[in-house]
């Protein structure tokens, strides 16, 4: 934690600090995301990182929509997670060369970023319902929804496709 | 990737180099989870941690196993996902100052790490049944069942318990 930030001592403190912790990671997933687009090959996937980004931008409105309902000005903390999460999948497509398993790979990868989402969203709806916002768990739980539905989309595309053509190499 | 690295080249290699990733991954979070049983002060959430303990050592010795059973050497790769999320659960459980308020943060942390992994054993088990593999999916399928088991058992213990008490402060 910073030294000008705000000690946590409540579960109030703790919600507005991972609400601070997650609009820092949707703003490193929508810097991340056009680089696994350029990445990806198979047009399904592409398609797939396309939507998730204009999705992600979304992500980080309804973020900001959150901290004015709280009363909080919206600002970020780094998130040490989501920095490590995106430098595994920035090495993982650097090392690979075949199309093929680099689709596959950057498939897993977008897998391990939705999966923290999720925990963390799953969190902060608990948290906020908890606090008697649920004006705030509301919003928060359309975004929980989207990062499921892209998952399970990824497992999808991943098993019916490209984990198929990357045992072809 | 270090220099005496084999190159990823195919689905197989991929499937390698994941599993001594997540070999890496589940060796730190043995480290990281006796910090975790000293700084939780609920009894059930202490047990739930010394519980899981015992099963992260179990699953270190299934991923032995699996790498034995596709005839590889048992190595871990550096992980900077898993990296980041225990730092960010470190910083955390060294910010907050209420044991009540640090017992939420703490089941929070764990569910992030609980997420990574649902994330890299569900692409394994993919991986590993693409490959032919059905022996090995078999065996990384339970260590992702127990994963799902911890996630969901957290869930409850913060949504029955942590949160309420954390709230009271």
């Amino acid at each position: 934690m910073g030294l000008l930030s705000k000690p946590i001592k409540t579960l109030d403190d703790l919600f507005v600090h991972t609400l601070q912790d997650i609009y820092y990671a949707e703003q490193q997933i929508t810097k991340a995301l056009p680089k696994m687009i350029s990445k990806a090959t198979d047009p399904m996937l592409k398609q797939g990182f396309e939507m998730h980004l204009e999705e992600t931008k979304n992500q980080v409105k309804r973020l900001e929509q959150v901290f004015q309902m709280h009363g909080q000005p919206a600002k970020a903390v780094t998130c040490p997670a989501i920095d490590g999460i995106l430098e595994e999948a920035n090495d993982i497509l650097g090392d690979v060369k075949d199309n093929d398993v680099i689709d596959a790979a950057a498939a897993a990868a977008a897998q391990a970023v939705e999966h923290y989402e999720i925990a963390r969203y799953g969190t902060l709806v608990a948290w906020a319902r908890e606090l008697g916002r649920d004006d705030c768990a509301s919003v928060l739980e359309q975004t929980l929804k989207e990062e499921k539905a892209a998952d399970a989309k990824l497992t999808d595309i991943a098993e019916s496709r490209l984990n198929r053509l990357a045992t072809q190499r």
